[in-house]
């Protein structure tokens, strides 16, 4: 790979990761085109269902500059004729001498898209960056492949000493405003919010992605109440009409990802609170924890999460710290399970 | 300030730091001799109580080249005679053209010291730098200086989720090899390790200065255990002849660190448990906390801090994060308290 290539794919992730919560069930891929000469001719990222592919819209900004150029894609090109026409043949057309792919294409249907170039005589290399690609913007759709259920992230904001809000139920607020906006910023990557019903009870959250000034994005994630038993007042504002809501009745986390995952759902954020916090985490259905923790102490408040069966330090569910994050006052720790049944491992053990 | 100058004093706040622990109840300052060409000369810090101030040391490592040179120290040189002459003296007597101090001396005893040197004819600059100063190595001589007692460090290791044991009271261990490394070198820094009779009782342990081969250091700190009501059993491992121990039935952490300071100590580190730390939260006499925070989660076990009689957010104790650092898979925060009643605030507001 030479380096404008390499610089081409760490900025087709970024593009698939700007689209990330409005491709769903779509990949959010990247795509970059360079002109024969190394510089950038056009750059694209999936549009919504039923909008153009990443390579597609690349190709189209490109034009003419794309002959002879470079292809930078962060998924196979796929094969097949689905609402859009095969990208394959679209690059083929464009007249591109080279194809760079990070992650290979997982399902039979679009799969073929790399023997389809190289038989038009470009040249092909794929698996670049791979394991980069696979845990961004990628992640969400690589679980619904190879799981069947949405990708979990699990959000929380905790004091230091791991209360989630006060003795006397106050938790607002816990972190400083920056922490509070980046939480819109990763449901608006979301395509549902998930609380349970104690949440929903106790805190009367909207649960919509809001901006600085308090605005209603004008795409909403599908707002989730678990709520086995009807506890959810018919006033919560959960309900109000500035996004779409789902009470759910699911007993366990399984069957509610499986009931997301039907309504198109590929990236959840998990809001807590701790009890149902908890269970997702038995469940093993956490792929990456997102913990805002405030430079404060409480001494006494409901903990960060509910009782998790772990009686001995040594079964303690463990981590790996991803990235550190200074956030105003806040600081915003990213973790990735190690005894994960996510995307991740399926990835190593081959798909 | 010259370019040599400033990277000179933080050389010197960097010695003063290196002999912390050593040193009390003097306080452990750094100094560099630059030659009259801007080169070092000679570098010294504080010796321990009986042997040289850190100015006479570096004066005597820098012999003649001190002669029309500049000393920067992190404390203002002393005009007294105590066990040792007065440093100021020796400066006028090895020919220094000018003196760039951070912390004016405090103490009327020891005061005078720029007086005495510009009287002789010295360029004297005081107050350079002053805060990285009194927040380094000087803290705890300071805190004692204005407040008579020591200076109390917390540090903590818990999970994400703010437990510093399991349900079944196993500890060992929460945080990997690297924390408990820095956990050893910061003992090193104090004259006083502190523990409530509730560690002492379930952890059982020894508080010692150990490297990473488990020898214990040649010099170590003081062991505490605050033992109201005589729980401590005889076999207890901090009572082996491994370093001195006190057991004190000090009625609450006012009473606990005057009769430290008392003995000379000037700098604890306050090692749990969460009740014990609870009890100088309250008390307003935590200087700063140490967190090593793991990333795993139990779900259940002792709270990394006791009650502190909050009850709503808006009463939360808080800090001020001044470090942030990856250790091994473990994160170190170092934090200030913001409602401070310590040295910090003192200082500003003049002493
Ligand atoms: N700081 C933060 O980030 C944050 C975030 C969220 C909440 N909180 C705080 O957390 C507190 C609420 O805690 P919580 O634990 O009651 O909230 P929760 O986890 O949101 O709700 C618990 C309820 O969820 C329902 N639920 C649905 N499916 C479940 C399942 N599979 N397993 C377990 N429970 C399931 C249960 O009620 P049913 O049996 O009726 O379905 C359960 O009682 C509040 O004080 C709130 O402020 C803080
Ligand atoms: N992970 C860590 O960093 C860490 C560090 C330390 C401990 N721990 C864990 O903490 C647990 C022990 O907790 P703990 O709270 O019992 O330990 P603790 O705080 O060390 O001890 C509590 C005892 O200290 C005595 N005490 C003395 N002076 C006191 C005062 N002024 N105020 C309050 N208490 C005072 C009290 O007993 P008397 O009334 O008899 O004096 C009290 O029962 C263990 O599970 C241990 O593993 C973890």
């Amino acid at each position: 790979m030479t380096d404008p290539e390499r610089r081409a794919m760490a900025r087709a992730r970024w593009l698939g990761a700007s689209v990330l919560g409005t491709t769903s069930p779509n990949p959010a891929v990247g795509a970059v085109v360079l002109a024969a000469d190394g510089t950038v001719a056009g750059e694209g990222a999936t549009q919504p269902p039923g909008g153009a592919h990443a390579e597609v819209w690349a190709l189209a900004a490109a034009g003419e500059r794309a002959r002879g150029g470079t292809a930078v894609v962060t998924l196979e090109p796929c094969a097949h004729t689905g609402r859009t026409g095969p990208c394959a043949d679209a690059l083929i057309a464009a007249g591109v001498a080279r194809v760079v792919v990070a992650v290979p294409e997982p399902t039979e249907l679009a799969a073929g898209g790399a023997d389809r170039l190289r038989a038009a005589g470009i040249d092909v290399e794929v698996g670049v960056e791979q394991d980069e690609a696979e845990l961004g913007a990628l992640g969400p759709w690589l679980t619904g492949v190879r799981e069947h259920r949405p990708q979990v992230v699990w959000k929380v904001a905790a004091t230091l000493d791991g209360r989630v809000a006060a003795a006397d139920g106050s938790s607002r607020w816990i972190t400083g405003e920056q922490a509070r906006a980046a939480v819109h910023r990763l449901r608006a990557t979301c395509d549902a919010v998930v609380v349970g019903s104690g949440t929903a009870v106790t805190d009367d959250p909207q649960l919509t992605v809001r901006d600085a000034d308090g605005r209603d994005a004008e795409r909403q994630p599908l707002r989730v109440v678990v709520d086995r038993r009807g506890r959810l007042p018919e006033g919560a504002r959960v309900l109000d009409d500035a996004a779409p809501t789902l009470v759910s009745r699911a007993a366990d986390p399984a069957e509610l990802l499986a009931e997301l995952y039907d309504r198109d759902v590929r990236r959840v954020l998990l809001e807590g609170g701790p009890t149902l916090a908890a269970a997702f985490l038995r469940a093993g259905l956490v792929d990456e924890a997102v913990v805002h923790l405030a430079p404060k102490l409480l001494g006494a408040g409901p903990a960060l999460v509910g009782d998790l069966g772990i009686s001995s330090i040594a079964d303690a569910l463990s981590f790996e710290t991803v990235e550190i994050l200074p956030m105003g006052g806040d600081v915003q720790l990213r973790l990735l399970p190690t005894r994960h049944t996510g995307a991740r491992q399926s990835v190593l053990e081959g798909s």
